[in-house]
C-alpha cells in the first residue's frame, strides 16, 4: 500500500471544497447519537456546514430519525441505558434504509463493557471507523501502525480514520494522511467527537467513504488551524473554529492543505 | 381577527423593556425541563436576564423544583425515561400550585411517539405553546397559516407563539407579529428552545400570556439581531447574543422593534 | 480557630502557582460525575489546566474510570437513575483505590431526596465538601457561619470549601479566606460546579486537602476576575475565564491574590 501524496485525487482540496459547497447548497440531515459532553458542539459543527442535526437517543424514536437522515453517527462516549438500547435500533434502521454510518468508539481502551459493545457495533458494518491510536489498539488488540490499520480496514471492509498529530485515512488499499490541525484541538472536550460528525455529514453526500472521511478531516483540521491562530486560548478556540469553518473556501483549503 | 400593528399596546417596546427591567430587579425562578442539547444555553439565557434556572428532570424531584418556581418550561426535545416520567409530575405540580407553564413540542413532526406525548401535554393546559410551522402542522394536523393558528389557540384556550422569519403570537383574538431576528439564529442549536425558556421567565412576571410571549420574543429577536451584526459567524454568535441581551434597554428596543 | 491572613503558607500564591505548573507539566486524570449542565464546561476547565477529564456515569463503567484517575468528583446536580446507581460504585472504587474525592451537593436545599442522598455520600468520607451557604445550611441543619462550618469540618473529618462573595476553606483548625472573583461568575451556569472539578484536579497532586482546595479556588477566582475585566458580558465570560486560566502565572497570582 502506497500513500497518495496530495490525497486520493490530483486536486484533493478542490474535491473537499466542492463537497463543502454542496453541503451548504443542499443541506443533509445527520442523526447523531453521541455523548452528553459532545452534543452541543456536534450540533453546532453540523449547523456550521448547514447540515441539519438531530440528537435523539430514545430507543422508541431513533429509527424514525435515522430513516430520514442522510447519515448516522454512533459515538460510544456515553453508554447509558437509553443509548445501549437505542444504538442497535438506529443501526438496524440504517442498514434497512441504506443509510451510511460512522462509528466513534470513544474510550474503549478504558472500559471493558464498552469495548465489547463497540465490537458488536463494528460487526454491524459501519462505513467508517474514526478513532485515536489508543482506541484502535484496544479494538485491534495490537499497535496502531499504518500496516495494522490498513489490514484492519481490509478485514472489516471499512475505512479507518485514525486521528492524531497526523490523521491517517485508509480503506486498506488507498491511504491519505492529513497533517493539518492545531494543538488547541486537543485542549477542548469533544473536538474529536464533533469531527466524526462532520465525517458523517460528508458521507451523506459522498458515496466513497475514503473521500468523505479525508475531505471532512481536511476541512476540520484546516478550520482548526485557522482558529488556533486567531484565538486567545482554549476558551475562545471552539467558537473561532466554527467561525473559520463557516468562512472556509477553496483558496484557503488550497493554500493550507498538507496532505502527505 | 385583525393584527395590532405596533403590538398589543401603543408603546409595546416600553412594555417589554419594563418587564425585562422587572426581571433584572426581582429575579424569578424558572424550572426548565428541556433537552440535553439545550440545557446549558437555556440556563445561561435565563441567567442573562437574572432569572434563576433549575433543570432537574428526575421524577422524584421535579415537583419540589416546580412548586417554588415562578414558571415551568416543558420542552420535549429529549424524551428519555426520566423525562417521560418527570414531565407529568412537573405539570401536575404546576397545576396544583398555579404555576404557569409553556410547552415546546420540539420535532413532533419527526416522531409519532413524541407527537402522542405532546398531545397529552397539550391537554393538560399550558398557558403558551411555542413551536415552528412544521411542529404546528403535526399537532394541528393542518398547515400553519394565521387563521388556523388563531383557531387552534381559541380551541385550546392558550397562546400560540409560532416562530419563523416573522414570529406570530396569538390567543385567537389578538395577534402580534415580531419581524426582528437574524439568520444566524437558525445556525446554532437550541436557540429556539432557549427562546421558549425566556418566554417562561416573562410569564413568571406577566399574567397575560400574549404580552409575556410577545415581549419575550421581541427582546430575544432584538438581542439576536444586535448579536448577528457583531459576531464573526455562528461560533461567536451565541455568546454575543447573551452579551447583547444583558445590555438591552428601552432605547435599543424602541429603535429596533419591528412589530407588524 | 484563627484565620491565616495570606493563606496557610507565608507565600501561598507561590504554592498555588507551583501546583498549577505541576498540573501543566504532569497531567492528572480526573473522573467527574457531574450534572448535565456542567459536563462541557467542567471538562474544558480541566483541559485548560492540562488535566484529563472523563465524565462517564454508567454504573458498569465508573469503577474502571475512577481507579485510573488521580481524583474523583461527585456532583449531585443531576440525579437520574444512572447517576444514583453509578455514584456509590465510583465512591467504593475511590475508597478501595485510595483515590481522593470531592463532594458537591448541588441544590440539596431544594430537594429532600437529594439531601438524603448527599448525607449518604458524606458518610462515605470525601476529602473535601464544596458547597454554598444554602447547601451547607441544609446539610448541617443550621446557619453557615464560620464557627459552624469549622465544627462541621472537624466532626466529618474533611475540608469544607464554602464558596460565596468570600470563599472560606477550613479543616476545622486552619482557615483560609479567598476574596477574589467577579460578579459575572454568578451569571453563568455550572461555574461553581466546574470550580469543584478544579479542586479535584489540585487534590490529585496535593495530599493536603486544605492546600488543594484553597489553591484551586485562588486560581479559579483570579482567572474569573481577569476574565470579568476582559469580557463584554455573561456570554463572552466563560471563554474568557478559560483563556485567563490557561495564561495564569505566578506574577498574576501574586499581584491579585486577596487572602484574608
Amino acid at each position: 500500500m502506497v500513500p497518495s501524496p496530495g490525497g486520493p485525487h490530483p486536486n484533493f482540496p478542490m474535491v473537499a471544497a466542492r463537497l463543502l459547497d454542496g453541503l451548504r447548497a443542499e443541506p443533509v440531515r445527520v442523526h447523531a447519537i453521541t455523548n452528553a459532553a459532545a452534543q452541543v458542539f456536534t450540533a453546532n459543527l453540523l449547523l456550521a456546514v448547514h447540515a441539519i442535526p438531530s440528537l435523539t437517543v430514545a430507543p422508541e424514536e431513533v429509527a424514525a430519525f435515522t430513516r430520514r437522515a442522510g447519515a448516522l453517527l454512533v459515538n460510544l462516549g456515553t453508554l447509558d441505558a437509553d443509548r445501549r438500547a437505542g444504538i442497535p435500533e438506529a443501526i438496524a434502521a440504517a442498514r434497512a434504509g441504506a443509510v451510511p454510518w460512522v462509528l466513534d468508539p470513544v474510550f474503549v481502551d478504558a472500559s471493558p463493557p464498552r469495548l465489547a459493545f463497540a465490537r458488536d457495533c463494528l460487526a454491524a458494518g459501519p462505513a467508517i471507523l474514526r478513532c485515536n491510536a489508543g482506541e484502535f489498539a484496544a479494538l485491534a488488540d495490537g499497535p496502531a501502525d499504518t500496516g495494522a490499520v490498513a489490514a484492519f480496514a481490509r478485514r472489516h471492509h471499512l475505512v479507518v480514520a485514525l486521528t492524531g498529530p497526523v490523521d491517517i485515512v485508509t480503506d486498506g488499499t488507498r491511504l491519505v494522511r492529513v497533517a493539518n490541525g492545531h494543538p488547541l484541538m486537543a485542549r477542548v472536550t469533544a473536538m474529536g467527537c464533533a469531527g466524526t460528525a462532520l465525517i458523517a455529514a460528508f458521507l451523506a453526500r459522498e458515496p466513497d467513504p475514503l473521500i468523505a472521511a479525508a475531505a471532512a478531516l481536511l476541512v476540520f483540521e484546516v478550520a482548526g488551524e485557522i482558529a488556533g491562530e486567531r484565538s486567545a486560548g482554549p476558551g475562545s478556540f471552539p467558537a473561532a473554529l466554527l467561525d473559520a469553518l463557516d468562512a472556509l473556501d477553496l483558496p484557503l483549503l488550497q493554500a493550507r492543505a498538507r496532505l502527505t
